[in-house]
C-alpha cells in the first residue's frame, strides 16, 4: 500500500497583516509548516497557528527562515553555517515551547525559502540545518528537497528525513527543479502536475523537462493555502491521491 | 544557615555590539539571566552565552523582554497580558533550545527592564508571565521583585519563586523600590548597600529609606557586570556574604 | 463658500503583505498620509504609494508612527519627546527623499495611531512633533485632532494646521474623542455620521455624545480604504459634501 | 598642488549600544559618513553625530546600508536594484532630514559595506545607487571604489564621484581590492601604507600585491575610528600627507 503526506506552510500572517487561509488548507494537509518570527509570524500568530492544525489533526513542524521580513525570506543571504544554526534552533525552540505548552510536539522541520533553496545545495549549510535539528530533538523529521544536499547531510547524522515532491514543478535531469526562471519550470496543466504527483508517490519516478524519466523519491508533498485557487488544486491532489488508493497520512500514523 | 544567590543579566551584546564583561562576571554569580533576541541578545550569542555560563557552572535562566531593541526593553509598552504571554513563551523557548543542544536546562525566568517593573504591579501581567513560565516548563523558579505580583501570582499557580532584591537600591514603606527620579533612590555608599545586602539575606529585613524596618524576603540578590566597577562591587558583595557565614548559591544545590 | 479635505491613511502593505485598497480610496480623498516604515510600509510600498497616490491627483502626506511593526504602531511607547523627534524627523525625510524623486513635494504631516493619540493629550509630545515638522520643513501643515494639544503646539510655533475631525466617532463635551472601550464610542448609524459631516464642516460644531452641542473646527476628515464597505462609506461622505454644495479639496488648492 | 580627502564611517552606535570613538576620529576626517538606521546608526544617534560633526567641521554623507542590523550589514544579500535604489533613498533621506534640522546639508553618499561591495562589481545595483543619489540631490558626489562600477556608473549618470582609495589593503593588477581571505590582502607594516597613501595621491599610481604599478584615481581616502589603534593610524596617515605639503580637505574647499 502506498502512502504520502501532504505538508503547506502556514502562520504566516504577521501582527496587523494577514497571509493566507490557514483554516481551510488544514481540512487537506496532514502536516503544517509553521513560521517562526524571522520571515513570517509572530508569537501570537504561532500559537494561535498551534491550535489551529491540533484542532484539525494535523502534525506541527517549525518553518525556520531568513532574518528577512520585508524579503520574506526569499532573498539569499551569505549567512555562515554557524549562523544558519543558531537561527535555526533558535526559531525552532521558540515554535517548540508554543507546542509544549499546548500539550504537543513537533513532528519534523522544514527549512523556508531561501534558506531552503540555498542548504539544498551548499553542503555546509545542509549539515548546520540537520545539525541544528538534532541538537534540539533528534526525534525530529527533516523535510527536504528529495535527492538533495539537505537529505544526504541529515541521513549521514542518523536523522530521519521526508523527501519533498513538488506537483507544480518541472524536473531536470539531475533530480532538481528546474529553475523559476527557465521555460517550463511551472507545471500549468493542471492533470499533467496531477500525474505527476501519481507518478512520483506511485513509481517513485518523474518524467524529466526534456523527457527522461528518473527516480526520485516521494514521502510527502508540497501544497499551497494562499488563495481559492491554490485550495481547490490542493483538495484535486488529495482527491487523486485517495481515489488511486494512496493513504494521505503524516509521519505520526504508522 | 542562611544562604542566597546571586544573579546577573548576561548575553546583551547583539551582532557587531559588545556590552557587558560576560566572562568576568561569572566568576562571581551563581545564576545568569540570558537575554533572549528581543530587548537584546541575538541567536549567535545566545549560543555562546550558554557555553560561557556553562562552563563556569553557573545556573542558566530565561531574561525575556518587551520586543524593543532600541529603547534595550526600558520603555513601557502597552502590551495586552495576551501579548505579554506570546513574547515570553516564544523567548524562552528560543533560549531553552540553545540549553537542549548544549545538554543542558534553565533553571529559571527573569523579566527584564520594563516587562520586569510592569509585571512587579499589573497583576494581569504578573499572571500572564506566570502562566507562561508554566505552560513551558512549570520546573522552572520565577525570578521576580520580592513582594511584587509577580511572586503572588507564580505562587498562586504552583511555581517555584525567587524574591529578587537590590543591593544598591532603597525600598518604600510597602516594600517597593524607590522610584529612579526621586531622591535617595540609589544607595551610592558602598558600606551602606553591603549592610544592607547582609540585614536583607540574614535578618530578612530592609530599612526603608523614611526608618522604618520592614520584611522582606531574599531568595536572589540583582547584581551587575556592566564595568569594572560594578564587577568590583560584585565580587565586594559575594566576599561580604561569605565573610558573615552566608551560603552563595543557585537552586540546584540542595 | 465651505470647503474640506478628505484625508486616509496608504501605504500600508509591507513586503509581501497588501492591506488597504489604495488606488479605490485615491479616487475619493483629496490628502493621502503615507507609512514611514516605522509602525507599517516599507521603502518599495513607499515609493509606489508616491506614484499612485500623485496619479491621482492627491496630496502627499508623511504619517509617522511608533518603531511598532508588530502593533502596527498602536501600543503606546514610553518614548520621550527627544524620542519622538528623533523618530519623527527620520520618517518625514525618509518619505520626503521618495517624494523629491518623483518631483514633488510633502503637503503635510500626521501622526499614526498611538503616537497621534498620545500627543493629542501630551503637551510636551505635541511641542516634538511639531518641532519636528517644523526643522524639517516650515511650510507643511501638521494635521492633527481638532481641539488638541498638538493643534496649539504647532500654532504657537508658526505652524499651519489643519484640524482634524471623524465621521464615524462620537465627541464628548470637552471636544475629545469618546474612548472606543465607551458604549457610543462609535456613530454606527450611517446617517447620522453623515449629519454629523455636515454639521461640523458647515456650521464648525458638532452634537456631543450627552447631547451638547459644542464648537469644533473641520479642516480635515478622516476616512478609511481598508475595504469595500469603508470605500463605500467614503463615496457617501464625498457625494453627501459635494451635494451640499461643500467643496472638497486639499491646501494647494487656493 | 595635491589634495586628498581622509573619510571615515561614523554613526554606527544603536540604542544602548556604542561603537567607535566618533569625537576622536572627527578631529582628523575632513568627510563624516554617517550610518542611516539599516545597518547601524538609530534616529537619535544620527541627530547626535550630525551635530558633532559639523561641529567639528567635517562634511556630511549619507552612509545607507543593508536592512541587516545583526550582520552589520556586511552580509551579501540577493537585492533587486530597484530594491537597493529604495533603500537608498529611504536611508538618504532620513539623514538629509537631520542635516536640514540642524541648517546643513549633505556632500556625499557611501553605500555601506555588503552593499559597497556588490555595487562595485554589479553594473545593476551600481546603476542603481548612482540613480537613488541622484534623485534626491543631483549636487551630492558619490564616495565609491576607484575605478568601481560604480565610479562608471554616476559619471554616465552626470553625477560628481570621489574615487576611494584604502591605506590598509592591497591592490590586484585590475585595480581592485585582494579579497580579505586572500594572503597579502591587509598592510600590516605602517611604513609601507603610509608609502602607499603618498604614491596613490601624489602620483596617483600603486604599486600591486603581484608588484605591477597601475594607475589608481585617489580622491578621498578611506580611515578608521574604531580604537585607540587606528586613530593613532589615521593621525599619522594626516601627519604624513600634510608633511609631504598634500593639502587634507573635502569638496566643500575649492
Amino acid at each position: 500500500m502506498f502512502r504520502v503526506d501532504l505538508n503547506s506552510d502556514l502562520g504566516e500572517s504577521f501582527g496587523n497583516y494577514t497571509l493566507g487561509c490557514d483554516a481551510e488548507v488544514l481540512k487537506y494537509v496532514t502536516s503544517a509548516n509553521i513560521a517562526c518570527g524571522f520571515h513570517a509570524g509572530d508569537p501570537t500568530v504561532m500559537r494561535e497557528t498551534i491550535k489551529l492544525a491540533l484542532a484539525s489533526g494535523t502534525a506541527l513542524g517549525a518553518h525556520p527562515g531568513l532574518p528577512d521580513l520585508q524579503g520574506f525570506g526569499r532573498r539569499n543571504m551569505a549567512i555562515t553555517p554557524q549562523e544558519a544554526y543558531d537561527i535555526i534552533v533558535y526559531q525552532i525552540g521558540a515554535l517548540q515551547a508554543f507546542a509544549k505548552s499546548e500539550g504537543a510536539t513537533l513532528q519534523h522541520v522544514k527549512a523556508h525559502g531561501a534558506l531552503y533553496n540555498m542548504a539544498a545545495k551548499d553542503r555546509k549549510l545542509a549539515e548546520a540545518l540537520a545539525e541544528a535539528v538534532y541538537a534540539v530533538n533528534p526525534e525530529m523529521i527533516l523535510f527536504a528537497l528529495a535527492g538533495s544536499e539537505m537529505i544526504d547531510a541529515a541521513e549521514k547524522l542518523g536523522l530521519r528525513t521526508a523527501s519533498e515532491v513538488f506537483a507544480d514543478r518541472s524536473y531536470q535531469k539531475d533530480g532538481s527543479l528546474t529553475p523559476r526562471k527557465m521555460a517550463g519550470a511551472m507545471i500549468t496543466e493542471e492533470s499533467a502536475a496531477l500525474a505527476q504527483v501519481l507518478s512520483m508517490v506511485i513509481k517513485g519516478r518523474v518524467k524529466t523537462l526534456t523527457g527522461e524519466e528518473i527516480i526520485l523519491k516521494a514521502d510527502t508533498i508540497c501544497v499551497h493555502g494562499d488563495g481559492a485557487k491554490a485550495i481547490e488544486f490542493t483538495k484535486k491532489i488529495r482527491g487523486s491521491l485517495l481515489g488511486a488508493g494512496v493513504a494521505v497520512c503524516n509521519f505520526s500514523v504508522q
